[in-house]
């Protein structure tokens, strides 16, 4: 009672990669266990951003980077270029993939899902259904509609979860082709994070070098490593001003809020033709299914 | 006469991304005029890749990297992990991109492409078929003939070429978003190129960085800005052995027959825990069709 009185009742709209069965979903729903919420799929990570962005969610769940197949572009360039959306959470997942089927099933002559989980999965593929066509889904979870709903000789490859939503059968159980298998998940909102918690923080960023000499990128990197501050990520995309132009993601440990990062941050700036910052969060482990 | 007796006959095998119709092969016929040689079509990137490491064929042409959507990671992948293969030549091509139907189609309820070329009319796309379902295919010219199949309320993004050998309508030309659209194609062989041409030069390679702290990428890059080499291409993928480490693909101004890039190469792979020499190779601009 007196609980509840004191804390602010937190409604919040959570935007996910849906439908019923994904990866967000599972952390969606992990995550915000116990707190009173909406939680809405939309089918594309686009779509969940631009909820966001439009003010029809307060908070979205995306994934953003693939321990196998590297950054969710259509993630990154819609935070670089689209919206204006900080980032207030991260969550890496271990990712497990598994080969689901209508019981009954004799043949498969299509398999179909994310791309990147296609991907995670490709010498598997290879080896065992080298002959299958590989079709993209917008999510494990559609994919798994899609065999559900009686694609014939289909099957999808997506989290035991989604098997049982959709009364598949698992056939082939970690098919992915690499152990070191996780993903990234960023929550993303119009606003920073209220308060800081205990948890170790990241500071995001992407920006424009002014200058593109030889030297530019090392000096901006000094940046960093002069003031001890730590990057988990360096990644870069086209500026879309032409082939060779570039802008840069930066992933650096710590939160802006530290002396030391506040002071690269501004430095980086200076040397900046165009700089974002996209905020600085908590991360968060999840454990897998 | 004297010629065709002086010149060896050099009957390539290349290897391309088919079906007719695709990018790849405009650019396999246009740079391969009046040369004999057998031209075969392959399904997938992948697939034209191993085609040459596993000896069936001498060359193959595949895409690397768009000016908005960025590199292709198949090919960036593959190279680095999976195949023992040079660069031996670039080729850049500007792509205009148009929506293709069969004639009489009143509705375009599903728009197939591949995933690269969607995203390039991501905006085209949201703005004037909001509804549309958005389907991967392996390439353009894919999408083209499976519309041309009869798919029902289909529209395919793809070349005027992909229209005119499937027999498709362009219904809206140039669709893409940004105007600065190029791609860069390679072609990879098991052998550098014979005998420099007078060309400009770029170098390939990809390593990881060795004693991954926060000044070694900056250290990595100085052994190239000291040594006034120009970088076109910085690129961080996947390790693949955890999140959060990476390999590094550089592109660089020069061949390594310069003594700058020479001298930088040996530097940086003492720096490296694991390099790759993608090789030195002549870079071309193709028109557009």
């Amino acid at each position: 009672m007196a609980q509840s009185s004191i804390q602010p009742v937190n409604l919040k709209k959570v935007a996910y990669l849906g439908p019923r069965g994904t990866f967000s979903e599972e952390i969606a729903l992990g995550f915000y266990r116990g707190m009173d919420g909406q939680f809405k799929p939309y089918n594309s990570i686009d779509a969940v951003i631009r909820a966001v962005a439009d003010g029809d969610a307060d908070e979205g769940i995306v994934p953003v980077e693939n321990s196998l197949e590297g950054s969710v572009n259509i993630t990154l360039d819609t935070l670089a270029h689209e919206v204006e959306l900080v980032i207030v959470k991260e969550m890496v997942r271990p990712v497990c993939q598994h080969l689901l089927i209508n019981p009954g099933t004799r043949h498969v002559n299509v398999v179909v899902s994310h791309p990147q989980s296609l991907a995670q999965c490709r010498h598997y593929l290879r080896l065992n259904y080298p002959g299958a066509e590989l079709v993209a889904a917008e999510s494990t979870a559609a994919a798994a509609y899609q065999v559900a709903s009686g694609a014939k000789n289909h099957a999808a490859i997506g989290s035991r979860r989604a098997a049982e939503i959709y009364g598949l059968q698992v056939i082939a159980a970690d098919i992915h082709d690499n152990p070191n298998n996780s993903t990234r998940f960023i929550v993303v909102s119009k606003d920073g994070a209220a308060e800081r918690v205990s948890q170790p923080y990241k500071t995001s960023l992407v920006c424009r070098i002014r200058g593109e000499k030889p030297g530019s990128l090392g000096e901006l990197l000094a940046e960093f490593a002069g003031r001890r501050v730590n990057l988990t990520k360096i990644e870069s995309r086209p500026a879309r001003t032409g082939l060779g132009e570039y802008i840069f993601f930066f992933d650096l440990d710590g939160s802006g809020e530290d002396q030391n990062v506040r002071e690269a941050l501004a430095a980086v700036q200076l040397r900046s033709l165009w700089f974002k910052n996209l905020g600085s969060y908590p991360v968060f482990a999840v454990k897998a299914e």
